[in-house]
């Protein structure tokens, strides 16, 4: 049986900095990282994608508010959509190539996916993603007054619209992902998917929020009982003590270990901790399976245990 | 056997007017839409979904070419894929709930979609489809020469960069429209695909071009073997001499028929013309099968041979 992988791709996976924010950049690293997507196909493991958008997402939400007098403004969930669309179509069209060039005629597809985020979530009180262009003052009063936006001031620059970030509790689309899975890989769960939340009688409704993507692959690698969650940054290895003398590279963490890394503040909140938090959740959902944290170069020495940060639950 | 149906949605099924642009108002009409296609589900139909995405797309480019000195402007290509996310989005998600009203619990999921076109296409050498902004004559010929845009003048109202909609050859995602049919209502093809161009080694390469999606959804009725290719559009059936005194509503046409009207001038081109041509296409590939035309509202009674316009070959 082939090993199942979920496949978390960071930020650097898609773009290569912020001079290069064009689609054309974009597409030009997607197929260098589409190359290291196809070596771990080739390797016989069985993949699955989900990529993060928070650049992309943020560029179409400044682009829409930017020409808000001249087309209608796109709500939030609508702009997580259009970014899926967007990376899904390089993506698919990059390691649909890359495989072939392996001579491998393996299907690729991305799936639009909902996310289900619960409204009792604690985020939802306490919004800290921010997101779109900066205000004034008394931009940003008119904008909480007449939109109910939360706004908050970003240091020094303006204010901007900040939204929660919740802990995702359901993958809409799910079916489908389990039926593509064995024949096909699926690029899902795009941003950490759309955010909805389930009204009573039972509809779907689309809400200004950011899902981490680390939480979706976690959800994703959970329901379709993953081999292993492989969240992918720009780093071989989690570090303890970072940039100082005594930084230590870690090449494994129990879940007990993780833990006490975490209250002793040792990964940075918005970066390394909520993919270390991932990780946890993963082992400990399924303590004998493993979550890897390494860099897309040595994504495959990580799997075969030569490198990254491997977290085990016990 | 379930009958197959591959239902084309036209413009109206998406939004009311040029006055409800926006992605609101678009929810509130795809609802109606998807209680439509709910009926069909229920009624024992196996269908799939295909959208045009004219306004949606025109909104999405108008946006970033407005923003293009705040955040870099998108390619044609990848406005596509994003009016896919857009729409698709809306679509899954009211279309879930509708069949869900109804006891139904049958996924349904958005597969973004490249559509092969080819460069031998005469549409390319005759580009006819005007997108995005208008220019003066002067910005026109600087785009013209930097860009390489063909422009056009548009009836006094100024520039317009145009584009070919050339005939779609091949569905890059059929494989996985193919795998999902049987369990899945699945939404493909919008906005009559993603364009892409085959290069001589074998990859694909995002184009600027309008597919259309009436051909669109007739290359995957061909594909997948549908019993009906079904085209919603604004009448319940097709007609001659249309709003003259002497006006026919036609119930029925033989391929040779609708070939004869089309010599004939009876249908507008960018309007009745291509459905009538894509129906055509349809029968003539599948002699024993139907193409159907009609409104969103007659659907099930068109199918039931009550009313719309069916095409057989003979």
């Amino acid at each position: 049986m082939a090993e199942k992988i979920v496949v978390a791709l960071g930020g650097n996976a898609l773009q290569s900095g912020k001079s290069e924010a064009t689609a054309e950049a974009q597409l030009a690293v997607v197929k260098e990282t589409c190359e290291r997507i196809a070596d771990l196909s080739e390797k016989g493991y069985e993949v699955a994608v989900v990529h993060g958008n928070g650049p992309q997402v943020g560029r179409i939400l400044l682009a829409s508010e930017t020409a808000k007098d001249v087309t209608p403004a796109m709500p939030f969930d609508v702009c997580g959509a259009m970014s899926q669309g967007y990376i899904g179509y390089h993506l698919q069209q990059a390691l649909r190539f890359a495989l072939a060039k392996r001579g491998k005629d393996i299907p690729v597809v991305t799936l639009l996916t909902q996310m289900v985020v619960d409204q009792k979530d604690p985020a939802f009180q306490n919004p800290t993603k921010p997101i779109g262009p900066f205000y004034s003052e008394a931009e940003a009063k008119e904008l909480a007054e007449t939109k109910g936006y939360s706004m908050k001031e970003d240091a020094g620059r303006g204010w901007r619209r900040v939204v929660p970030s919740p802990i995702p509790t359901r993958i809409v689309e799910l079916d489908s992902v389990k039926k593509l899975w064995d024949s096909t890989i699926v690029i899902t769960c795009g941003g950490g998917g759309i955010p909805v939340l389930e009204t009573e009688n039972g509809d779907l409704e689309g809400t200004a929020a950011v899902i981490d993507k680390d939480f979706a692959a976690e959800l994703l690698a959970e329901n379709v009982e993953a081999d292993a969650l492989m969240i992918l940054t720009e780093v071989e290895k989690v570090a303890i003590n970072f940039n100082k003398l005594n930084q230590e590279n870690l090449g494994h963490m129990t879940y007990a270990e993780a833990e006490k890394h975490c209250a002793d503040g040792q990964f940075a909140p918005g970066s390394m901790l909520p993919k270390v938090q991932a990780a946890m959740k993963f082992v400990k959902a399924n303590p004998d399976k493993k979550a890897i944290i390494t860099s897309l170069a040595k994504a495959i020495d990580a799997l075969e245990g030569k490198t990254g940060t491997v977290i085990t639950f016990a």
